[in-house]
This record gives C-alpha cells, sequence and structure tokens, in this order.
C-alpha cells in the first residue's frame, strides 16, 4: 500500500470539514445523517471516518476550525472587522462559508444548552477567539485608540456579546442592511472619546 | 353539558402554556414529544389540543406570550432593565420561568434558521417588543434622557441586537456574573452623554 503523503490527507481533512460545514448547517446535527454526509463530501463513510473518530468528533474539529479562522481576522482586523465582514456582499459570504459558519455557530449555542457533554468538550476549544480580541485590545490601548475608562475585559465582553447577537441576527434571516450602522456605534463605544470642540 | 367559564378556560390555557414552556425548553421542539407535553402539562393529549390546534400552535402560542410579557417590562422599564433581570438572582428567575423563556427564545432562533414555514408565522407575531422598545426610547428622548446623535431606529436595533447576545449567552450556560459592567456599558451608550466638568 503506497504511503499517503501530509499534503493529500490535509487536501482530504479539508474536503471532509467543508462538505460537513454545509451539510450541518442544512440540516442541523441531529438531521445531517451519515448518508447526507457522504452526499456532501462527495466521500464514503469509511473515508469520513478514517479522518474523524464519530460525528460528534467532526462536528467539534469543524466549530474549532471556524472559531480559530475567526480570531486570525480578529487578530488583524479586530472583531468588529469580524462583524462587519459577515454583513458585506451575502453572495460572497455564501462562496466563502461565512453563511454555513454561521449555521455551525447556532448548532453550538443549542448544543450547549440542551448537552451537557458537548458543554464540556466545547469548552476546551472556545478559548481562541476570546484571547484573539482581548490581546488586539491590549495593543489598541498601548496605542491609544481605545477607552481608558472601561476595563479590557467589559470591553471584550462587549464585542463578544454582540458578536453572538449578529450571529443570532443573521441566522435567523432578519436583514443585515440596518445593522451597518449599530456597528459604527458598537465601534464608537469602545474608541477612545475624543474631545468634542 | 355544563358551559365552562372564561377564567376557566384561560387558567386553562395558562397550565398548558406554563407546563409547555418548560418541556420546549429541556427537550427542544422536536423532543416535546406528545407524551412529554402531558406529562409537563399534567393535562392529556385531548384537552392540550382542545386549546391548541397542533404542536407548532402551541409553540407560537408560547413564544408571543413571553414576547407580550417582555413588551410589557419594556414599556415600563425599558429594554436594558430586561436584560438585568435576566441577570439577576437565578435562582429567582428560575421559579418565575424566565430559564425556560431563554430556552423558547433559543428554540425560535433555530426554527427561524431551518423552517421557512415557521418564519413567515412568526414574523406576523414579533414585532411587539419592537415596537415597546422604539416607543419607549422615543419618551426617553423627549424627556431628555437619550443622546440625540444617533436615530431611534438605530439605538432600537443596537439594544434589540446586545438581547439577542445575552439570550445566546445565557441559554449557552455562559457566566452571568460578568454582564453587569457590560450593560452598564450598554445603558451609558444610549444615554445622553453629560458634558465632563
Amino acid at each position: 500500500m503506497p504511503r499517503v503523503s501530509q499534503d493529500h490527507l490535509d487536501a482530504r481533512r479539508r474536503q471532509i470539514l467543508d462538505g460537513a460545514r454545509s451539510c450541518f448547517a442544512r440540516h442541523g446535527y441531529e438531521g445531517a445523517t451519515v448518508r447526507r454526509l457522504e452526499e456532501a463530501t462527495g466521500l464514503s463513510r469509511g473515508a469520513i471516518f478514517h479522518h474523524f473518530r464519530d460525528k460528534e468528533s467532526l462536528f467539534l474539529a469543524l466549530a474549532e476550525d471556524d472559531a480559530l479562522r475567526m480570531a486570525d481576522v480578529v487578530a488583524e482586523q479586530g472583531l468588529v472587522q469580524v462583524m462587519r465582514d459577515l454583513l458585506d456582499e451575502p453572495e460572497k459570504r455564501e462562496e466563502e462559508h461565512a453563511a454555513d459558519w454561521l449555521g455551525t455557530r447556532l448548532e453550538v449555542s443549542r448544543r450547549l444548552r440542551t448537552d451537557p457533554d458537548f458543554r464540556a468538550r466545547w469548552a476546551e476549544r472556545s478559548e481562541q477567539l476570546t484571547a484573539a480580541t482581548r490581546q488586539r485590545l491590549i495593543r489598541q490601548r498601548e496605542a491609544g485608540n481605545l477607552r481608558d475608562d472601561v476595563d479590557v475585559t467589559v470591553l471584550t465582553n462587549f464585542l463578544e456579546l454582540v458578536l453572538e447577537g449578529l450571529v443570532s441576527h443573521l441566522a435567523m434571516g432578519l436583514p443585515a442592511d440596518d445593522m451597518e450602522p449599530v456597528l459604527d456605534l458598537v465601534e464608537e463605544t469602545v474608541r477612545r472619546h475624543r474631545r468634542r470642540s
């Protein structure tokens, strides 16, 4: 049997995650049957579960993958920019799986509420985004761009709360076009207050 | 057959809604079987579906009931107070079904995402809260308590977005104790800015 290269393994893993993402988003966790996962990924159940132990592990890997990608954007551009990206160009979003990402995120929310085992497994994986947001805010404060009368922890929690609300809002299919001025307000709230002349 | 009084009908309806609320919150919409609804309400399926055409109608009535009760609090005390009530005294919340209310709300979110028919039926029923919030903000602006450099519509959307985030946060079982200063920040953001002396 020939040895399979790491590149090939990574590409296959990516193929499974991308297919599974749209499958979970469309059908929900329970509705994403093995048969549907096969259709969505274009791979057999044998191939899928060679890479991921079971459906639960696949879903967790997917949610973790999304959180890491978001943390990268946060580190470069901040959490408000992540939110703006979610609003921009719905067509483009679809292509880049951000719409699916919303579905994954809401499914995480629902399972955290109804499934204590999942909650324990997820807790280990959900720290990256908070850490990235916090680090970014600390750098912004050092650069003099952040208000200095409110603790960085409170500002981090505030931004994460708004993000959670936005994810929920978009996932419910509510209109995105009136959210841009709301995000302006959110950004202004964490920025340093300039004296009005 | 004796005529049943309106009071009796109302009390029975309330009994069904309260039982169903905890049942939907615990098991989710799909998991709330007719048998479980019977157990949770202490009534037979005949009695339950005498008052509500089907499970879908029962769930919609419940969600509408919650939205109306929230709108009452908003009219009296504002949307930030609704959020503070959600944080206060978890033991008390449990008694008053606010924890269940969270479950209902998250279940609404999920079904809005996955079920277009539900989305259409819910749209007609979800206007009360927005209207109550908007009316309250207009009165606050007239009283000089609201900032006047941002449109009331934007402030309404901002508060609803934060509420949605808070519901999601609490429903996921995340800690509530660090949210109080975040709500202070939210309240300050919509208030009139006093000149700093």
